[in-house]
């Protein structure tokens, strides 16, 4: 933590998030502002000409840029081992996601890889993709366990994913994804595997965890294994979570309003009627644009049906090595605003406040007094730009708690 | 000019681009690779265990790296006055770009934007914009006219474009694109404007640009227009390139290959028999597929039809502030590939050596002893890695003539 208050000044304008307390209404903006940290968190912030004169401490003068609350990327898979990058000619041949799975690849290719991998190299290739999530505005990333399909695997990836949120700069959310895929060792019996993981991984899940995950979808895990898993989840006392309806409406969003998940994640098929019973639920749809369009199915989740039923949205990277190999939440931001049909203030407000909402970190994604000062200096003097300008990275400075933890030094020569 | 010889070492895949002469043949990569500059042209290239004992000069061990020779972004519209960034929320409210355009927003606005600014603003921003392309590997690009739609503003966006290109260190390859959109000064008067630029414009474009464009879709300006406007250029020594069936099959892949034009660009809606024909008379498709996503309408170029057909492809930015906002080739890399079922050495050939041939600058897009060492440094061993992994800056150095021009020092403090 700094010792020394930052005052950060003539920025051009500095979106707080700090608006109302829906989906809505969260999005506010101060222009030509001012901000001062202390011990890591914003103790004054306004516009610049009401700077209080009696202010210490070190100023720093952003020339006019937008300043932003860190991004928070509420889904990710950032922990595995090795890539996935010769599957790019499989789907060149016309190969579907389901036909490279079926043939050993895919998926079951990542969990192979993983569960051989050191700890090190674990932790030594995350690393670098958390880096990389950093130097594009990321402060708070979720990362899933996932890719190994063992209760001991599984124990040993939240283990790690724990040992990098100590080290940081960034903050980590876990969450306990065991339930990810069928493992071939229970291939054709998803109910036995489901079993297994109650009795062997989920009493051990919530010193690391306090959030379940399940991939709910036809194919994978039904609506019935899944809502006999989550509960089971619930009795341990863990929150919960869903992955539903990527491929195929299976129901899954309707099942995540009946239990009171945290989110619903996908939500690429959800219905209006799913959508409508999650907002009233106060389930946040936590939608992953890039996986849609990466794949190329072409389907895309109904976000502004959504928001009509007044409910909360966040917009995820997946960052996976299959379906969205990416770590950047920010390059999506552009097109999410414009596969989603959201405004720019819609697609700040599910970035930023949206995702802490998903991942109840409240104190994140949003800049107020007395919250840390989680910022991000941007290459642009307006919040529209960085939703309209696409491909090159914009980001300048990411600050975690106050502290400077990331810069871009790109230079022309 | 460096006058040391400059010896990269140790690198992981050179992809040379220097195989056979059509599009499916060209790709060639040689693995544990070296390669010697001197006076800006590479002068030996081959296996590290191969390299001369007598070399002398900088040695620079890349310490595994992917090197490729640097991105040629043949499509591009970077000079421009403003921005478009407003137009996100139209969109998300359901505008389409033609409701835009009546509105009097879209490129009318940047044309007012454009004749309004100085040369000493409309050379920053383009600068701006050329220094992003640049740190995206781009060392070539094209940058076409089109935002004035006067003769003699036309003129002066061309020599704008000429003074950037002798400032450097990128090469820019202009084109003439007057005939981009109707003025409000001839509007429903489109024959009347080509006739204004035969007499007006044409005549003065051959000391700044080898080749004239054209926007040839229905609605804007028809295959007849287009037909007599381009030949008028070509009795003037001019070639000819062409906008077509970005927004429906107007027959304008037909008009490329009977007009013998060098490229013909978008081809979103061109049909087979067209690509057949463009093939057969040489002339280079320049897909788009940025563009086809950002505005969301969905349809791509069926890129796979040119490439059986054994003609050239090329994939552009297509750089401008509305339908594409960005400067970044290699970011659309692995969209590419997803969008247009194209494998790795299919994107990376369209992303160089395609692109060169789209512009006539077949010296470019390649390495072989005697050529520029236009090269780019990545952040990868395996040239799969940045036609997979989106989203976060993969270009760690970027070299033009052996001159080492642009670099990102990003870091996590
Ligand atoms: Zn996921
Ligand atoms: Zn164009």
């Amino acid at each position: 933590m700094n010792e020394t208050p930052l005052v950060m000044r003539h920025i051009g304008q500095l979106v707080t998030m700090n608006g109302g307390a829906t989906f809505s209404e969260a999005f506010a903006v101060i222009n030509n502002a001012a901000l001062v940290v202390e011990g890591g968190n914003i103790v004054w912030m306004g516009p610049d000409e009401e700077l209080p004169a009696n202010v210490e401490g070190v100023e720093l003068d952003v020339l006019g840029a937008l300043v932003t609350p860190g991004l928070v990327d509420a889904h990710t898979h950032l922990i595995y081992a090795g890539d996935r990058s010769y599957e790019v000619r499989l789907r060149a041949q016309g190969k579907s996601y389901m036909e490279i799975l079926a043939a050993g690849g895919g998926i079951l290719s990542t969990v192979r890889n993983t569960r051989q991998a050191s700890d090190e190299r674990l932790l030594q290739e995350t690393r670098r993709r958390l880096s990389r999530a950093l130097l594009a505005g990321t402060t708070t990333v979720e990362v899933k366990s996932g890719y190994d399909l063992t209760a001991d695997g599984e124990i040993r990836l939240l283990k790690l994913i724990r040992q990098l949120g100590q080290e940081g700069p960034w903050r980590i959310v876990p969450t306990a994804l065991a339930a990810h895929a069928v493992p071939p060792e229970f291939s054709g019996r998803s109910q036995d595997f489901l079993h297994y993981l109650e009795a062997e991984y989920l009493p051990h899940v919530s010193d690391l965890a306090r959030v379940v995950d399940i991939f709910c979808e036809p194919g994978v895990f039904s609506v019935a294994e899944s809502r006999a898993y989550l509960r089971a989840a619930q009795r341990q006392g863990l929150s919960i979570k869903l992955h539903v309806d990527e491929l195929a409406d299976g129901g899954g969003g309707s099942l995540a309003a009946e239990l009171g998940a945290d989110s619903a994640d996908h939500c690429a098929f959800t219905s209006q009627e799913a959508f409508q019973a999650m907002a009233h639920r106060g389930v946040t749809a936590v939608i992953l644009p890039g996986t849609a369009r990466y794949l190329n199915h072409g389907h895309m989740a109904d976000a502004r049906a959504m928001i009509e039923a007044g409910g909360w949205l966040a917009i995820g990277s997946d960052g996976n090595p299959g379906s969205s190999p990416t770590d950047s939440l920010s390059a999506l931001m552009p097109w999410a605003a414009s596969w989603l049909r959201m405004t720019p203030e819609e697609v700040w407000t599910a970035v930023t406040r949206g995702g802490a909402r998903a991942l109840k970190e409240e104190s994140r994604g949003r800049l107020a007094p007395g919250l840390p000062a989680d910022l991000v200096v941007w290459d642009a003097d307006h919040y529209n730009f960085p939703v309209y300008y696409y491909g090159s990275p914009l980001v300048k400075e990411v600050y975690v708690s106050g502290r400077r933890v990331a810069v871009h030094h790109s230079e022309v020569i």
